[in-house]
């Protein structure tokens, strides 16, 4: 039995501040004796424990002390039989993961409504992608996770596939049928990877979903800063069973992630795996009470309902209107009152809560919701959205380094359909990719960009201001 | 003329933080609000500005506001056209440099003795580097930069090189003639990369030489963190000229880097600009004065002198004992005092001042090192090591991705002599290869790696205990 009211890795930090006598390394700011003085009120004391790898605190890139039991001790409280820290969020994990599985030119299945970095990674590891559709939930279009049979028929039809990826939960909250998933990957012998970024608090009550390492997948990376009390960019990599080398991982982590790591946000990692194993099942299971009778509220509201009974996640709720007013316009209306939103999106916004929401966060959005309840019958309907369909499964023409290395011009978005996108177009947030480099532009996907830029929301890849252009294929 | 005393970035997280009514988004501590009780002694205040792109606060890897502001403002500041914030360290800055310079099977030429995120970059982008071999001074083996004839055979012999890129200055605070390095490689057509980690601090002090923006060079690489008050990771990447792609540069930033960006870091980046364009030049001034003072100091003493007059960066310290004496045993004959350094290897311990380092820390560390001079005539002297030498240049065998990806078997690391590696070696810190992809394995690497190991020092890249096993091609 591991003792979980240990923290290694930040007792060995305080630790080491009353035991220093002498500071003749980096940082440059000594423990935060040089520091912009405006910046102290903030930053004073978390400078004094931002140190490096001296005396006793261990490397995380050869983790062999306090990290390593912190990482032991996070293992065990997320079931995993390995977990790595990560600083550079779960970006880092993912793009470490792909690499380490596949070589250039291999096959690797991948959920076509995924974040951008299993792209990138792809670019990154000279990956052809296999890209399995989502099946959506009818009333919203809201992905509801890959099709089984679907599956099944990729990893039959090309059985070079060195593995899947998958994300569960979505953003939304919608969790996949992990066990399953992992159960037809095993049985055709490939790893079942799984973006669960926004799963890290699963682990902790009955009341949830299944973790992915509870449902059996063979890597979990998760971004322990969203839904867990650490800090933004920490996340942790979980690793169970004999499918990945950990070796060649360990080597990809490194090439990957800064080689100063951040202490304050490995330290807020072995913080926030305490917290959770002394106090968190309690918290959890007072927030998700809250959270359901705030759901409970929003369905008795006239004009807003939320967005779908597939979000298995009491932690995410996502608004719409019943009539059409995009979520962008809606988040305008909130922010003006000093509400802050995780998105927006075409019909809806989605907000996040968490151990950290308070009493008076739940009375404050019950009522401001009432508020803009009262004022859709006077907002102007908007023309409807035509959502780009991702349903079917499709193999990538190529390796996406290819593909995007390709001869390529820059033309007026407007101008753009009919060719094929040389570039990742990523309205963020979500993140999720619109057009990957080899996808043809269609004009459901260039109305549905311009309408996103016009409302005020971002997309990464573009280019230009007046006309917006778009880098496609010569 | 920009206004120095601003501080957009750093000023919107404050604003923000008064204007906030309701926090519905992530990360899960919600501003501190759950969190670790023991862990808030240091972390309460900084999390209320761990945030992410919600309201004005911008967005890193695609800004066009507070962020933008903050960079233009470090541009003007560190002397570039273009300035990016980095959360993944000066890594994450070399990463997406060499990314964004080669493709797949291109040359690059690259000082041999350069940090390993050179190398891993080079795998990453597929590229088969020239090695440019270092000078070396006579007296302690230490590097000294690149071999300027050399370079211009290297550019005259493989004219598809597609850029430079060195290290300047070294850990060991030895500057290259950038500006002479800059010529030649413009001369060749082809950009200068500086990996200029250890220099941020170089522009703002005529005492010290040039930085590699003022020499010319095309990027430069600094981690702000390391010789400037900025938190551990965050670093940032000058350009200046037009022979790199910006759009492609942003590209790979945002492949590399988390999606979920640290702000903190972020913010400290922006910090660490005021405070050195308002008050660093006199501060460091100080500072160097100061160091000055002790280096006389040490070059009075009986059995301990400064190692190299190669050394230009005042704050940089090595000391090394005029007998053989490692640099292992005097650092823990210090930390056994309480006294933390930056690093010690064969001959020396290093020893880092910056603007935070106060009076009675020289005091300290002039007394400290009186008495360990007193006591090194009674400590046994260490047999000679013979350090491997990286005079000479060499074309790797082929692109790092594909020596790596060779079939290779794991050998005790002492019958490993004869063989090709098939993998890098790296002592930690400083983090320069002993051995990379393709090199043949000598006797002279064998039993440094040896040495290193059993004085303490530690190496990546080696498995196992005992025996210690290396992986070699087939």
């Amino acid at each position: 039995m591991l003792d979980h009211f240990r923290v290694p890795l930040y007792e060995a930090l305080c630790s080491h501040c009353s035991h220093s006598r002498g500071n003749y390394h980096v940082p440059g700011h000594k423990q935060g004796r040089a520091f912009d003085e405006k910046g102290l009120r903030y930053f004073r004391s978390i400078l004094e424990i931002d140190l490096t790898e001296v005396g006793e605190l261990d490397d995380l890139h050869d983790a062999q002390g306090v990290i390593a039991e912190a990482q032991a001790l996070a293992a065990d409280a997320f079931g995993a039989d390995r977990t790595f820290f990560l600083v550079g969020g779960t970006t880092a994990g993912i793009l470490a993961t792909i690499l380490s599985i596949c070589r250039h030119g291999d096959l690797l299945a991948v959920q076509r409504h995924s974040h951008q970095s299993v792209f990138h990674a792809c670019r990154l590891a000279g990956v052809q992608p296999v890209y399995l559709g989502s099946c959506l939930d009818p009333d919203t279009d809201l992905d509801t996770g890959i099709d089984l049979r679907q599956l099944e028929e990729v990893l039959h039809r090309f059985p070079q596939i060195k593995g899947v990826v998958i994300t569960s939960p979505s953003y939304f909250g919608v969790v996949q049928p992990v066990k399953t998933i992992a159960a037809i990957c095993h049985e055709h012998g490939v790893p079942l990877v799984v973006d669960e970024a926004h799963g890290a608090h699963l682990t902790f009550s009955d009341r949830l979903p299944l973790s992915a390492m509870q449902a059996g997948a063979d890597v979990a990376a998760q971004s322990t800063h969203k839904m867990l009390p650490a800090m933004t960019m920490s996340s942790m990599l979980h690793v169970q069973g004999d499918a990945i080398d950990l070796e060649d991982l360990v080597t990809w982590l490194r090439v990957i992630q800064s080689s100063s790591p951040s202490y304050p946000l490995m330290a807020s990692l072995d913080l926030a795996r305490r917290y959770m194993m002394t106090r968190g099942r309690e918290e959890l299971s007072r927030v998700i009470e809250a959270a359901l009778r705030l759901r409970e509220c929003v369905s008795n509201l006239a004009h807003l309902e939320p967005l779908s009974a597939a979000c298995q996640d009491p932690l995410k709720l996502a608004i719409r209107a019943r009539k059409r007013i995009s979520g962008y316009r809606m988040l305008e209306w909130l922010e003006r009152r000093g509400i802050y939103a995780e998105l927006a999106d075409h019909q809806s916004v989605l907000f996040v809560f968490t151990m950290g929401t308070r009493e008076r966060d739940w009375t404050l959005l019950c009522e401001t919701l009432r508020q803009l309840d009262q004022e859709i019958p006077d907002m102007a309907e908007e023309s409807p959205w035509s959502v780009p369909d991702l349903r079917s499964w499709t193999l990538a023409d190529g390796p996406l380094h290819e593909l995007m290395g390709a001869d390529k011009m820059s033309v007026p978005l407007h101008s753009a359909v009919g060719r094929i996108s040389a570039t990742m177009v990523v309205p963020y947030p979500p993140g999720i990719p619109l057009l990957l480099p080899g996808e043809p532009v269609t004009e459901e996907k260039v109305s549905y960009m311009e309408r996103v830029v016009e409302r005020g929301g971002k997309i990464r890849g573009l280019s230009g201001r007046f006309p917006l252009t778009l880098s496609v294929l010569q």
